[in-house]
């Protein structure tokens, strides 16, 4: 497993249900694009600037306290299956992780920081809480974008604001986003429609792990379409009201679940999940997802399942492919991990 | 409910697993195919003439002594559902539960004896066993033909031996059969083969309730295709090796289930099977059967699942509708009766 993972807590602190509404909101997280002024983007840049540009990002981290016993990780020292973890823990990007740019990453002691050094901007820096938490997200990153600022000369324009690599994050250069937990609108048929009134109000929905990824167990990234034109705080209490809607329109569509006729076909659905996690042998990432999206919306509506919001969203994180190889000690092929996978959640879902 | 369907047990003796090779061979039926000497076949005989044979065979019946406590009904006088429930019970057949004519049947306390009567023949003898029990269950029907044919003329040609209805049946009138659970076989797809092979062989495979039914939880009832021009005990010792080479099948079948590689897909069918028939709210009879054929076939192979082939034999019989109406006592819409196995099998399946 390496001392790299092995540094990791067994539990994700995040993912523990205490933001408001836990049952239908996973997480928020709130990520500022950053550059250093006077240096080329990463994609121009020559591999000695980004190495420098690396050095003087962990220094700079380091510097401001707020990774005390954190983790201080350069993607080129890790193996395959290290930034796997990386990325299913939500700390560095698909793109970091495949990239060949002197690239790294700094996470708090709680995971709830990180720093990504070298993928599309110099930094990313990220804040993620628990729940439906945008203010506490926000002001977490901010904290943390005020010591590295004193520290870093940014790349700051007066008329753009934030420059990057990309034109779409020009400005604030900033995307909150919510992991959200749809499963009745879902089931209802629902959401095709609504990420397409979504994406005329300048929203974007995403799977899991952000662009370009399938949904899956119900969950969609929300998030703003575009930085410009406006501050951080109105592009926030623009996502605030825009996820407290679907909020409303998930319970309404949860009610709809209960009504008489349709009630029992409910209740069928959420324990046959159930009862397939608390059973199967062999069980995928996806299937297991979708299983989990029944059980935890079931939980969600007060069906009386042994089971809690904080067992089932670590399951989400743990049940990955490299979070069970590293559980395991060992490389699992496909067939190993869906037995391993199944053995975890028959031991602990209850 | 009424007072017809609660004369009878609440369990079926014949269900308990008794007989050799309880776990493949649910149990063993011989039926004699009997008529009146002087008197027309069923189909074409007057109205009055069948009444007068259903009160003879009645009273015949009485006088063996072997229906002691028993139940002796007039299907005219039966409800609709008394007339399913007893079809469910494999007491009388469809075709008797729905003709015009005067019929009636004579069922034992233990319900291992039956008389039909005025269904296709004027008499049905039936006789029925837990598990690989031919030759009980000939030695029973037997001694229940004697007794009956000391005290009724019946139709026999010293040629042709027994003249019934249907030329199919002349001769020794005897089918015998063994109800048989092949999961394994038909999971590793190889019964159309083997049923094109049996037929060959003068051998018929059917669905649970006989001719015209169909195969519900890989059970199939397969039984001598004709009657004349051998004795019964050849009939016998025929479908004895029939069915003793099904059973060598199965077990190789069985085998080559819990080799590597296909090890854990099989347990990982027979737990979730488990775990549907566990949690599900809600299920129809093809599907519970479904389910109940691999946690039968897992509780054959040893897996640790809570539960014995009496208590799933017994749910196989009493999860039919008309036995849940019966339970239930009072008349079940089919999304009730869904429910209302769903419940009583969560219940009582441990």
């Amino acid at each position: 497993m390496g001392k790299v993972i092995g540094a990791f807590r067994a539990h994700v602190t995040w993912a523990n249900p205490k933001g408001k509404w836990p049952d239908i909101i996973f997480s928020t997280r709130v990520r500022l694009a950053r550059n250093l002024a006077g240096a080329a983007f990463p994609h121009s840049a020559p591999a000695a600037a980004l190495r420098g540009i690396r050095e003087t990002a962990l220094e700079t981290a380091k510097a401001t306290r707020l990774f005390a016993r954190g983790h201080y990780l350069k993607t080129d020292a890790l193996s395959p299956l290290e930034k796997k973890f990386l990325v299913e823990r939500h700390h560095i990007s698909h793109n970091l992780a495949s990239s060949e740019r002197a690239g790294a990453v700094a996470v708090s002691n709680d995971e709830d920081l990180a720093v990504m050094v070298n993928e599309e901007d110099h930094l990313r820096l990220q804040s993620i809480a628990s729940g439906f938490s945008i203010d506490a997200a926000l002001g977490a990153v901010n904290r943390l974008d005020a010591e590295l600022g004193r520290l870093l000369p940014y790349a700051f324009n007066a008329k753009f604001g934030f420059l990057t690599a990309c034109p779409t994050n020009v400005g604030t250069g900033m995307r909150v986003s919510c992991l959200v937990h749809l499963p009745a609108l879902s089931r209802a048929g629902r959401m095709p429609g609504l990420l397409e009134s979504l994406s005329r109000l300048g929203v974007t929905a995403r799977g899991i792990y952000g662009e370009g990824t399938c949904v899956l167990g119900d969950f969609y990234q929300i998030s703003n379409a575009t930085c410009l034109g406006r501050s951080e705080e109105e592009f926030c209490a623009d996502l605030d009201r825009t996820i407290a809607n679907l909020i409303r329109l998930e319970i309404s569509a949860r009610e709809e679940l209960v009504i008489p006729g349709v009630r029992l076909k409910t209740e069928d659905g959420v324990f046959r999940a159930y009862g397939l996690l608390k059973n199967a042998r062999s069980v995928s990432y996806g299937e297991f997802m979708q299983n989990l999206s029944l059980v935890r919306m079931g939980a969600a509506m007060g069906y009386s399942i042994r089971t809690d919001f904080g067992t089932l969203n670590q399951f989400a994180l743990l049940m990955q492919p490299a979070h069970l190889e590293a559980m395991a000690g060992r490389p699992l092929g496909p067939d190993e991990r869906d037995a391993e996978r199944a053995a975890y959640i028959r031991k602990n879902l209850n």
